[in-house]
C-alpha cells in the first residue's frame, strides 16, 4: 500500500494545479510530450524489441505479440493520437446550467476534472500514451498499471512522457507508473479509496470482471459487447444485408461487432439464404431450430447467444416479432450496441425506447459506437454500465461537476 | 442469494414496463399510494408502536427512538412528500443533445432510468416512502432493505404502497422489500451485479463505509459532511457572523452544518470575540494555538479538524490567507459544502475554482446544500463522491442516458 499512497500524494499535489491549468498550458504540455516521444523513438522501439523477445521466450501467442508490438508506423499513430487530443475542446470549467433561487442565490453547475484516475491495462503499450493524453486534457492525474509483458516499452514511454512534461508548465508528477509487477499492488489500487477517485480497467473480459468485483474504488466498466442486429419484417433487404456484413466482418475482434443476427420469421426464407451466400464461407454460422431448415448451418446453443465471439462466428435466431427481438436483446445483450433494420416507424420507435443499451441504432451498423465516429475525437473505452457514463468515454465523460453558489449574505430559514 | 435473485426477476420484469410508463400513469400510481397510506394510517401507527416498544425493551437511545417514531404529523409529512414528487417534472426521455454526423447519422442523447436500485437504510421509516416515490417517478424499480428496528413499520408501509399500486397502471412488483433480518442478505445485495444497477446506502457514516467497501455493485456514497466556513480578511463581518451562526446552529445533526470555522489572521482579534459572544454558551468551541489567546476555549486537536461532530461543537482555526484555507479544506473536508465570506473578487474566484467539493459558496450558508433548496424538489441524499452525481441527488441524478442513432442504411468504412 505504501507505493500507492506515496504515488497518491504526488498525484494529488500535481492534480490540484492541473485542475486549474489553462487550455494553452495543457496543450503545450501535450505538444512537448509528443516531441519527446519523437526524440525517444529509437529507445522506445528498442525497449519494445526486448518485450517481444521475452514474450517469444514465454511462448506468447502471435495475436498477443501483435498487440504488444510497436513499429515506426504505430508510433506515428500514437503521436497522431496526441495531436488529435490537442485539437479537441477543453472539457473543463464549462457550465451546462445556471439558475437563480427565490432567495437570490445563483447556482452554476460547472464541469471539473474527476481527480485521480487509476488505469489497469493489458499488453498494448499505446494505451499508456492514449490514457495519459485524455487524462491530462481533462485535468485528471493518472496512476498507470500496465501488464508485465509490456514493462520495458511502458517504462520507455513513461520516461519520454515525463521528460516532455518537465519542459512544460505541467508537473511530470501528474502521471505515475507502477513498475513493480507484484499483483498485490493491483489489489492495493482497488482498495485505494481516498487516493483514487475512479479506476478504469482496459483489457479482456476477465480483467474487467476482476476489477469490478474487487474494487471498492468506483470503476468504469468498459468493453464487453454482445451486440445484435435485428432484421424486421419491413426491412429494406439490401440495407439489411450490407449492415449485417459490416457489423459482423468489418473488424472481427472489436466490442461493437455483431455477434447474433435476429431475423423476423416472415423473412427467413428470403433473407437467410442471402446471409448464407454473403457470409457462409468466411463466417461460421450457427442457427436456431427455425434457421436450420432454411440454410445448412451448425445448431446454435444457449451459450452461443451469451458469448461475445470476437471472431468469425455469427449466431442466428429467427424471432416472431419486434417484441421477441427486444426481449432476446435485453436478456442476452451486454448493453453495448444494438440495431434494428426496419421501415416501420412503430417498430423503430419501440426498439429505440425499449432496448436497454448504450447505443441503439435504427438502420445503421453497430460498428459506429466509437469515440471518433461519435465526434468525441478519442475515447478511453466504451462503458457498458449504467452510472456516470454510457457508451464512448471521451473527454467529457472524464469530468464531473461542482455547484458554485454566489450569495449576498444569505442564511437558511 | 436466492431471495435477491427471485426479487431481482420480479423487479426486472416490472421495471421494463415502468421505464416506458407515461408521466400520467406514474403520477396516478403515486396518488393511489398516497390514498392507500392514508387508508392504512391506523395500521401503520400501530406497527410503529410495536417497533418503539421493542426498541425500548432493547434500551434504544432517545435519539434513535425519535428517529424511529411516526405520528399523525409525520405521516402527513410523508404524504406531503409524495405530493411534492407528483408535482415534479418527469426526468425521463428528455434530450440534452442531438447532433448529426457527416455521414448523415443523427445521434440523440436521451435520459432513461438507471434500472434497479438497491437502498440499504437505517431506522427512519419515512425513507421507505421517500425512496419509493423518487424511484418510481424516475422509472426505477427498487429493492429496499431497512433496519430490523423498523421492521413492523416498514412492512405496514410496504403493504400500503403495494395495495395502492395494485389499483394503478404500475405493477406492485416495482418495489420489493427484504423482510428477513439476516445480514447475509445485505452482503448478497452488495454482490448482486447483473441484478442491481446501483446501491444507495442511507444512514450513518459506518453503514455508508461498509456498503462502499464491500459492494461490487456501483454505489452512490452520500451524507458525510465535514463542512467549513472561511471568514476572509475583507469579509463583511455582520454577514460573516450571521452565516457562521446559521451554518453551525440552524440544525445541528445535519450533513451540511458547519463543523470548522476558518478565520483570516487579520480578523482574529475582532471576529473571534463576536463568535464567542454569539455561540460560546450553546456551542462548545475548540480553537487552535492562535485562537486560544483571543478567546477562552478548549484546544482543538488534529482529530477535531477531521470529525463530523453533528453536534453543538465547533472547531476553529486561524489561517494566514485564502491559500491556507483552501489547503485545509481540501485536506480535511469531505467534498460536501464549503463557504467563503469575502468582499474580494480574486479570493471568491479562487475559492470557487480551487475548493474540491460538491457545493462551493461565496457569502452564503452551507445549509443550502439540499434538494429542496436547490429547486430539485426532493432528494435521495447528498452525494460526496466524484462520479455520476455530486451534491443533492434528485430525480435527474437517478437517471442515466442512452444514445439513439437514426440512420438510412449506413455502414462503417
Amino acid at each position: 500500500m505504501t507505493t500507492i499512497k506515496e504515488k497518491g500524494k504526488l498525484l494529488k499535489f500535481a492534480q490540484r494545479k492541473l485542475a486549474i491549468a489553462s487550455t494553452k498550458d495543457k496543450n503545450m504540455a501535450l505538444e512537448k510530450v509528443a516531441q519527446s516521444i519523437e526524440a525517444h523513438r529509437e529507445n522506445i522501439l528498442q525497449a519494445n524489441i526486448q518485450d517481444l523477445e521475452i514474450g517469444k521466450d514465454n511462448f506468447m501467442s502471435e495475436a498477443l505479440l501483435d498487440r504488444l508490438a510497436l513499429d515506426n508506423q504505430r508510433l506515428d499513430g500514437i503521436l497522431h493520437g496526441i495531436h488529435t487530443v490537442i485539437q479537441l475542446p477543453d472539457p473543463i470549467w464549462k457550465s451546462s446550467k445556471v439558475w437563480t433561487l427565490e432567495n437570490g442565490l445563483t447556482i452554476s453547475q460547472m464541469s471539473v476534472p474527476i481527480g485521480i484516475i487509476g488505469i489497469i491495462y493489458e499488453s498494448r503499450p499505446n494505451v499508456t500514451v492514449d490514457a495519459f493524453s485524455l487524462a491530462l486534457k481533462s485535468g485528471n492525474a493518472i496512476l498507470l498499471r500496465g501488464s508485465s509483458s509490456a514493462i520495458n516499452s511502458n517504462i520507455a514511454l513513461i520516461k519520454a512522457i515525463k521528460e516532455g512534461l518537465a519542459l512544460s508548465p505541467i508537473s511530470p508528477d501528474v502521471v505515475q507508473f507502477i513498475e513493480d509487477p507484484d499483483r498485490e499492488l493491483v489489489l492495493n489500487m482497488l482498495k485505494a479509496n481516498g487516493v483514487l477517485d475512479l479506476i478504469i480497467p482496459r483489457g479482456g473480459a476477465k480483467l474487467i470482471r476482476f476489477v469490478v468485483e474487487n474494487s471498492s474504488v468506483p470503476t468504469l466498466q468498459t468493453g464487453e459487447g454482445n451486440c445484435h442486429v435485428f432484421v424486421d419484417a419491413s426491412a429494406n433487404l439490401d440495407n439489411a444485408l450490407k449492415i449485417v456484413i459490416n457489423a459482423k466482418t468489418q473488424r472481427l475482434g472489436v466490442c461493437n461487432a455483431c455477434e447474433t443476427l435476429l431475423v423476423h420469421e416472415d423473412l427467413k426464407d428470403v433473407f437467410l439464404p442471402k446471409v448464407y451466400e454473403a457470409l457462409g464461407e468466411e463466417v461460421e454460422l450457427r442457427g436456431c431450430e427455425l434457421t436450420k431448415p432454411v440454410i445448412d448451418v451448425k445448431a446454435a446453443t444457449e451459450q452461443d447467444y451469451k458469448d461475445e465471439f470476437l471472431d468469425a462466428i455469427l449466431a442466428i435466431k429467427v424471432v416472431k416479432d419486434v417484441q421477441e427481438a427486444i426481449d432476446h436483446i435485453n436478456t442476452y445483450g451486454t448493453m453495448h450496441s444494438e440495431a434494428i433494420i426496419t421501415e416501420s416507424l412503430t417498430n423503430a420507435n419501440r426498439f429505440h425506447r425499449e432496448v436497454d443499451a448504450s447505443s441503439v441504432y435504427v438502420n445503421a451498423s453497430t460498428r459506429f459506437t466509437d469515440g471518433s465516429e461519435f465526434g468525441f475525437g478519442a475515447e478511453m473505452g466504451i462503458s457498458t454500465q449504467k452510472i456516470h457514463a454510457r457508451g464512448p468515454v471521451g473527454l467529457e465523460q472524464l469530468t464531473t461537476y461542482k455547484y458554485l453558489i454566489m450569495g449576498q449574505g444569505q442564511s437558511r430559514e
